[in-house]
């Protein structure tokens, strides 16, 4: 199929991919007076007595917003925030279809980081979670961090985090196969922006022995004054060797590799040069850092792209709806790093030893167990690590 | 029934008067390459070339953001924003069950103009028109002014204009009624506020004789310097003989009155002192300034009031939904004052010569030709007026 010709035309017949469903109804003078005036009035009294009654008065339980700037939309770059909304309603269908979460996108006309950060916060009191999606980094990782400071309610960029579970998830089965752990493992990356560092982060907090990133200018080291303040703290917790030189020297002997950059930067030789049975992900769109058959070639033992013509798609539709669902369930004030992990260890749970193998370490994007059984995982590491609120 | 106590049972089971229905689908691998990645980036592309195609590619068409600081909501004043949002849900009930108008409920959190005017104009994008919403006066006429001058579509105080135009209609049939013509008419206000301000400029704008306004310390007149600045400027089109006094003196030898301010505030002989078959509107809501049995007992011709239990409700769900189905429907820039008449006539015009009576002169609010019939003169007087943008 073309895919972008019929997109085109199907975008053109559908009108928007989302619109507004009424659950009360008006098709009375009753009706009207019990979900408009005069009736309204006493759920309106009930929230303003407790504000955390607008949990079960209103959507604001299963409302999510999602936020961009339209900076870094797919792989278009800088295209605008009213050019990015055909994404925005798409990961709003993704979010109701996949984890029954009611999403509003939200298309931002600036690039300042207190203008976006002021503009959502004041209307946190609207939405259960913000979903922040495409902003380009650095930026993003700012107006994370001041969203998170000046609201309540759990802020997620999900080219960071959604990106880093289903890595975490991925990694986790790949070492089921090539029957390593991950205290033992180096991992290399190429690419040093909103994803990388977030792999990187969660990675570590899962016990890695070792990560070693690198930007174009090679590998990334602490002390490096050209880094972003992003990559600096990264570069604090990574490469403890103090490594230096080119991705290329990042590869030796190392046991993952993390792509999350541009498209064919990777050799063989840089696969071959790795430990034995190395991981390798290349995950570049829609052209991958190295393609699956020379990675294999080359001797990668488990290969994972962000494609959905070869096996082992990195997919973030596997996180991010039961997340976000059982994040709302308990009402949790934010999206920690445990429930992170949980969410990790409950797409790698649902490959069985039968099923798992080099070319299958994730489920299926359609498997019907992922979205509940990833929420229910984020449920309890919200309740056990004291973020939940019911 | 008992509105208050059944709402409120009926808000806990509804869990939400709206949600997200989604019009595309996610159900296969062809399904998600279509809606989202990689498909998606073709639409993008478009309205990046030419911002109006997100009108066609998107959901903003037929979107509007009901917004709201919270202020004023009903009759009971400053509740917050998160109180505000079952009142603003159920408008958003209202929008699609009467004008097939998908609306976002956005309530925020913060009663600074510039604060408010910066979060929502930096949304415009997403939108294609803004419905402002229970915003205590006299900020809410400077939010709605500078969201004007900052963006590029439609903004509406529906407390405002919404009203203005239905007591427009109810005027135009009264007048019908009683034989009388506007421009020989009189008009006295109780209330110089949002609502009052606007009923008096759009009867003004169709060529009333006169108009009077009363605050609560009586006349308004020009050159009162305890006046707000919206009051200042209405004083310098009304009152032209610059009577002074009370709302008793104003009242004597008016032909409409209009009641926008406080229960039982109007007496049988304020209402004697009109001109012959006099039209009373008290539209305090849930209690009048006088009652309609005593303002027939006093004289009045024709009685209106806000309640659904007395004969002739001015209701605004006569006028927002089709004000912006029409509005949406020729992506009009702004709804003017010539949208506002035209609605307001599009109203009136419903009532029949063998219908209508003193008991008969608004339609029912489920009168299904409504909605299209006003839509329809919004979007002529759009085009005519130059504000159409298709």
């Amino acid at each position: 199929m073309d895919y972008a010709k019929e997109s085109l035309k199907k975008h053109y017949e559908w009108h928007g991919k989302i619109e507004i469903k009424t659950r009360a109804k008006a098709d009375s003078k009753d009706a009207l007076s019990l979900a408009y005036t005069p009736g309204v009035a006493q759920p309106c009294l009930e929230i303003q007595k407790d504000i955390n009654k607008s949990y079960e008065l209103t959507r604001r339980w299963n409302t999510v917003a999602v936020v961009t700037d339209g900076t870094a939309v797919l792989g278009l770059g800088d295209i605008g925030p009213e050019a990015g909304m055909p994404v925005m309603e798409g990961k709003c269908v993704l979010f109701k279809e996949f984890g029954d979460v009611d999403a509003i996108p939200l298309c931002v006309r600036s690039k300042d980081v207190d203008e976006i950060v002021n503009c959502i916060s004041l209307l946190a009191g609207s939405f259960g979670g913000i979903n922040l999606e495409d902003i380009a980094a650095p930026r993003c990782f700012e107006i994370e961090r001041k969203l998170k400071e000046k609201t309540d309610i759990p802020i997620f960029h999900d080219d960071q985090h959604g990106t880093a579970v289903v890595v975490a998830a991925a990694i986790i089965n790949a070492l089921r196969v090539v029957k390593k752990e991950l205290k033992d493992c180096t991992a290399v990356f190429s690419g040093a922006g909103a994803a990388g560092i977030a792999i990187a982060k969660l990675l570590i907090g899962q016990g890695i022995k070792n990560v070693i990133m690198c930007n174009s200018h090679g590998i990334i080291c602490d002390g490096d004054e050209k880094l972003n303040p992003a990559q600096k703290e990264i570069a604090k917790i990574t490469n403890k060797e103090h490594k230096t030189g080119s991705l290329a020297d990042a590869f030796k002997g190392a046991d993952i590799f993390i792509g999350v950059s541009a498209p064919g930067i990777v050799t063989e030789e840089m696969v071959a040069s790795m430990a034995k049975d190395p991981i390798v992900l290349p995950m570049a769109n829609p052209v991958p850092e190295i393609l699956p058959d020379k990675a294999k070639a080359a001797g990668a033992a488990v290969v994972g792209t962000g494609r959905s013509d070869y096996p082992n798609q990195i997919n973030n539709v596997l996180a991010f709806p039961g997340i976000f669902r059982g994040a709302l369930d308990c009402r949790a004030s934010e999206i920690n790093e445990e429930m992170k992990i949980a969410a990790a260890k409950a797409i790698a749970s649902l490959v069985s030893d039968e099923e798992l193998s080099a070319e299958y370490i994730l489920p299926k994007a359609f498997d019907e167990r992922i979205g509940k059984t990833v929420a229910k995982a984020v449920y309890d590491a919200a309740v056990k690590s004291g973020v939940s609120r019911i």
